[in-house]
């Protein structure tokens, strides 16, 4: 018997990319998908050729919640402030709920409020929803009703940081240079993502603040006790998908400076050993963001910058759309 | 009377940009351009139609420093360790040297050679050579007889940098992230630079340490007396042009943090008021390589990083090939 | 004294391109811009770094006829069936009227419609419209008061194709597929035109039938006195600029199978001795859009198919922003 | 059991491609990949992150048939010339060789050694080989020990043409203007292909005779009985993979203008019921390479142009490197 689920909010690069996903899944039939601009538009339009057939003649309807009935779980990949708007009826109906979009991100509704600019839809179910950063939730996982599924920056930062906070080998005072692919930002008509302003084009974005610096922040508090100092400044690259964190950490001076390097590589390859979708490289190895497009994969490298044998480069290799949204959501899924 | 230039290396990127400004320029004859792969080519071959006729019949010829005879200054667009051999040559003959290789750009030959990988040919040659970050040599262009034009990423570093380092705001522990257009990995027929390789693909390289490393550490300790812990790491866009410099800096203290920001950014307008080719950019607006596409100029935004009052960051969008190379060699051509 | 002109219609892609344009023409002054969206914007927050000062603090301000009072020339860059409506104005005011719209592009006002899906505003004025063609207008040009510029497919496909025609050496029946950048779709928030649609993909459009299929054929029958029956597909290419036409035609009959290549090439290169912004390839050389990619100019290949001595393949590489838009309506200009 | 497979020439573009389609299929164990240039080096660093596991440790080694020994199928994507040196050894040990290259897809060696510029290594073997358009060849590939498989052009040309032209509805006079991603070019360091010189660019090439023209015109005369006249314009386009096909045809009269559409796509629509991997569009609906991007489908689709009611243009989207190369090859290997 296949697990019966639903896409709400399906025609974004965040739904299509979960369309993939489950309909390519082997255990899962994908029943109900939503969009509010597609009225009754048949999915098979908006997917590759070789997906037609999988998705059949289903069609988009509006998004309403009773349309889920009997199924076993609703992926929410809509704007941001409906995920809460929604996730209360979702879970009285029994259906597990994979949340996409920032919703549940943040334990506070007011900060959340403060970095949202709205006032949190249900402020009383943020502290039920679980933190979906697969590999570190997956105790709490398979009795989740509500999962929130971390935002793609996040994932890149916290990966390759945790374990070696955890183990403190670091100052907790980190600066992460990051850089996405256009995807996220959205399937959304505006003209700053038309392709002549975005090809041949590099840029940062909201260089002061960005709403992922508070998710980061709390992700840490909360997995590995420390405060973070955090400057976290996100790039534009010219490509479809793709995310890579560049991490800027200095030893807490536990470890001998000559040993600091071999020492991080082997705690993040300890924590991950059993983590089938994380690849740690070997020493020397570069990342690109190409091996892991269209992949759920993350790639974690360690590097020591030139003559300053306190600090250590950290980087991860994601694809945004993948392990940072729909990849990670249906790891999510499998593991609950 | 124009003044007679030719170009010695001149069907590289580089090179092929060298063509374009001198094309162009009013006051200049372009007479001699040498290609070791292009035989007697035409040059018009090789540039964009609107300079075909600007070229006119010129042919490629062998390099060879004795074709530049009766010249008044040549441009180097050759592969580092060529420059440093035929410097001295030029130099006799009268014919004053721009090099944008890197060959004279550190003081030190046995650095030079640590990072270059080969003996220096002319280390006697080394203290004569004025490094030309045009905004800070404008007193010696007029007198030197060798130009070194600095590396694209230290151009983009060390603008935004400069100024305030000299003004004792910042601690001298610098953490860089830098991004360029693939231009910069030269016209050279490398797998890695095909375009299945490079688009819809980022990376880090050199994480562990590049050669434009020293070149920054050395300009920083000749023009502000101060030796910096730096850290900086270059990544690669999927563009042909373009380059932003992400600088991470903590204040020395010396200023309220609520007064840095401001502060910093005054410094920076004052110290370039007279600059034609900088361009600082208002409170709030985020640079974007596009916007200097083509162009010799370079924008500077100055940031504060959200909740770290003591911290800035600087950023610094230049086109690596054209104030980050061709455009910056001109910039000291037209000031020497 | 320099020449006063204004922009009707400024912040879409051709506005702004004709914006590099004036701002760099040594003889024009550019003294009013109007915009729909961007209320009273600086002009310069718009164009690229080497521009800004060029424009200095002009702003765009609401499209209004009477903000142009006492100007020589207005250039008209708004949707089509905008100019329509107010260049009898301009014609009465005196203003010289460069028309980038299609709305003075058919003479005929039921095709206009059948074609715009419009009425057209203003068919009276239909016949006092010069066809901006530049070389094949130069008569015209200087006393014109109304210059319709031509279409970008239009300039493509006729500029290769009219000497041939006009010499008899060819059937009247063309076959033109033809490329451009997406540019060519304009400056506005589409989802089809997102980066993330357009990037790593091709695709044709309009197949059964473009807008610029009876400009085409009218310009043919005004300019040969033929009829031509014509297919002409349009394809949408992911690159920001550039137009490639490939024709494809058959010889009238009238000169020698093995003859044919050269006689084409010759009509043509002499039909545009004269003409600095057209050139013409050499036997064998193939074309390139980015050989032309920011220039006014337009380059032409005279081909023969394998094996089929009676056929010709004509191919004309232009900028679609350039001598497919802006750059033609500045060389009428300087024309007139 | 497990099929057991190997690669000869598996670090191209098409090799790796296999590797994917051949890594992911159910029935298959890839055991031997082969490569000149990497040495002893291992496959999966070569591949995608999803990829790496299901690689395992395999390495390159240096191509040699012997190495082959036991499997039962070779799959050769290799250089011009190689496929034919080899072929006769691999059907000796009773191996089913399936070639991605040149070397068996034209009949006459003469013709070969014609456009190829090198005598054919085996013509003896030319009249054993299966042309493995696969939905074509479905009766001869049971029982074919060589499989040539075709060219990626003439599989977009070919699909939508043959069902009509067997149907004697059209004229066998037939231009075909196609365009390809860069990945068509190979993985070889060639300046041509570098990234800087491909992107925001668009050309022609082989515009008087491309090597696939030959390879077109006796697949229609061996497949349809009909000799045709073909012209064949492949372009180069700024992505990574994709093919699109756009041809022009005439009626052959014996159907009535109006119904000429309709009867063409019914003809297509029925030809291929029994094919998944090749889609119809519906009436009105125009292709796009995304849609096919990294599939081994084809989608085929139908229209006539504006006012020529004897005319039709047929296009065709395919993956060169999926249809038009790997996948095609495996579905050859699966029907075989």
């Amino acid at each position: 018997m296949p697990i019966r689920v639903g896409i709400y909010g399906a025609s974004g690069y965040t739904g299509l990319e979960l369309v993939r996903y489950l309909a390519l899944h082997p255990d899962v039939a994908l029943e109900v998908v939503t969009s509010r601009q597609y009225g009754r538009k048949r999915l098979r339009s908006m997917v590759s050729a070789d997906l037609q057939q999988l998705v059949g003649n289903l069609r988009f309807i509006e998004p309403e919640p009773k349309a889920f009935e009997g199924l076993d779980a609703v992926f929410i990949a809509a704007p941001n402030g409906i995920a809460a708007s929604v996730a209360r009826t979702f879970v009285g109906m029994g259906i597990r709920v994979f949340d996409l979009s920032a919703d549940f991100r943040l334990k506070d509704a007011a900060l959340w409020q403060q970095w949202y600019g709205q006032e949190h839809p249900d402020p009383e179910l943020l502290p039920d929803a679980v933190y979906g950063l697969a590999e570190f939730a997956r105790n709490e996982l398979p009795q989740a009703q509500l999962i929130s599924v971390p935002g793609c920056y996040p994932t890149a930062v916290l990966l390759p940081l945790l374990p070696l906070l955890n183990a403190k080998l670091l100052d907790p005072s980190v600066t992460a240079d990051c850089a996405s692919g256009v995807s996220g930002a959205g399937r959304t008509a505006d003209l700053a993502n038309l392709y002549a302003e975005v090809t041949e084009s590099y840029r940062a974005y909201k260089v002061s603040g960005h709403r992922h610096l508070p998710e980061i922040q709390q992700a840490i508090r909360l997995l590995t006790s420390l405060e973070a100092e955090l400057v976290f400044v996100p790039h534009l690259v010219p490509m479809i998908r793709g995310m890579l964190s560049t991490i800027h950490v200095r030893s807490s001076s536990q470890v001998a400076p000559d040993r600091l390097l071999a020492k991080a590589r082997n705690l993040i390859q300890q924590h991950y050993a059993d983590s089938p979708l994380i690849q740690v490289a070997s020493d020397g190895d570069e990342l690109d963001t190409a091996q892991v497009r269209g992949t759920s994969m993350a790639q974690i490298s360690v590097h020591q910058p030139h003559a300053l044998p306190d600090r250590l480069i950290l980087q991860c290799a994601i694809d945004n759309l993948g392990k940072g949204a729909a990849g990670q959501a249906v790891q999510c899924f499998n593991l609950a």
